[in-house]
């Protein structure tokens, strides 16, 4: 039998292991390994140099609380800057926002977006949007060389491995810093407390970013694709605190749908483990 | 090359794989096979009929939000029945309260408290605590022929596909309910909403706890060496809401230190996804 073989290595003696159906498409990008797989517990899901990037079962996770905690703690963002992000689901969660009325979104590696509009339909939903302005290039020479001043970004970066690594230094969130608007809001993807290739990192991005914004905190979700299934993100602002600042009950009136998202959920996600917020200081 | 490795099945497709430096013992008990690994991320762990149940890295995370977020809610409790937890670590845990002045522990495989004492001696630190009862046997027989009525009872199981599926029934649980006293607490080990061969269960459990019990809440973990790393606790009880009634001041006053649980995450790990309460209200 000769079965695909999906193999993730979460440390160096532990290794996280899918048996796709399918293996729907592979292909060596100008800036990265890009496969595509079909298989009974996850449908379809994409990995990037071979770290999964978005399964159908649980993309939701990641989409929605990347977006839906600063857009709840500021109802009133309008200019948004999204740098990586290829596959669009930060994006189709944005959009639902009608108060939105500019997303800048830069994507270094077109064929994410490509491949994404073919097997993700679902989640490339909203590359048709009249509020989007697509750049094809690397965020960090984007906002260099940019003079917009946006009220929230978000990154949502690969690991700080291969091409995402210019998106986790401190002159990047200079960057980042110098384009928001004096209450905008930074998100970005903050790896993962557990495995120590992912901790080291983690550690680090939060040391600069702390060190550059008045508010810099974590908060945790549950995504079982991404190694360990502990995952974090990180918020930092100029002028908003995401818990005493919030404005839930503005949120819970838009009456929007989510799978994980809630206004509970969004004061929780804060409550960090002992163990991590030890991490967190060092 | 002869590597030992170690296999867990999340799902039909989907494998969880440490490659240990050592298999340290390999048993077959009266009720099931017990192994103990050694290995470089987890450092010693040990499995039930291939499931892990604890290793060194991440049993705080478990032990403490087992024991710590019931302790919280009624400072006041003095008897506890403990249903399980052969290894010790729930007990280390339960023994830190010098207001505790009895504990009924009941585990079904003499070998599992063996094996832990031999292997895990941080864990397995409290079994000459002056307070312990500890009767090997039954957990399901132990209750249906005691009187004793508790203020608080942890069922520490393991899944419901071996010997602690009674463990699992509403008969069980409505023992359970008559040996409480007026303001007694039930926590239990309640799967994990993710994978199905989880989810099933986990929702059957709830459904015949919040039948019986006033107040039958649910709250999560993070611990990556379980299935998913997204895991579930339960909290039912006759009076006390765990978040209402619980006296985190004077939890706090106790100074014990804890490496995962604290009273923020005491608050915050009852702030479920969506579609874990949509799967609980079912």
């Amino acid at each position: 039998m000769n079965k695909i073989k999906y193999v993730e290595k979460w440390a160096d003696d532990t290794e996280f292991v899918i048996y796709p159906n399918k293996l729907l498409e592979h292909k060596q990008t100008p800036f990265q390994t890009l496969d595509v797989y079909e298989s009974k517990t996850y449908g379809k899901f994409f990995s990037l140099d071979n770290w999964i990037m978005v399964t159908e079962k649980d993309e939701f996770v990641y989409h929605e609380m990347i977006t839906h905690v600063a857009m709840a703690t500021n109802i009133n963002i309008k200019k948004i800057l999204l740098i990586g992000a290829g596959d669009g689901g930060v994006l189709r969660e944005l959009c639902r926002y009608k108060t939105v009325e500019k997303i800048d979104m830069v994507e270094i590696d077109e064929e994410v977006i490509t491949m994404s509009k073919k097997y993700f339909p679902k989640i490339a939903i909203s590359f048709d949007d009249k509020r989007l302005n697509l750049y094809i290039e690397d965020g960090v020479a984007f906002i260099k060389n940019s003079k917009n001043i946006y009220d929230l970004i978000i990154i949502d970066s690969t690991d700080p491995f291969g091409p995402g690594e210019g998106l986790f230094t401190g002159d990047f969130y200079n960057d980042c810093y110098n384009h928001l608007s004096s209450d905008g809001i930074l998100i970005n993807q903050h790896e993962s407390p557990y495995y120590e290739q992912y901790s080291i990192p983690m550690k680090r991005a939060h040391k600069r970013i702390k060190d550059l914004f008045e508010i810099a905190m974590v908060y945790q979700i549950h995504i079982p694709t991404y190694a360990s299934g502990h995952w974090l993100l990180g918020f930092a602002s100029k002028k908003y605190h995401p818990i005493n600042d919030a404005n839930l009950l503005a949120w819970e009136k838009l009456n929007l749908k989510t799978k994980y998202y809630n206004t509970q959920i969004h004061k929780g996600c804060f409550a960090l483990p002992n163990y991590v917020k030890e991490m967190l200081a060092e």
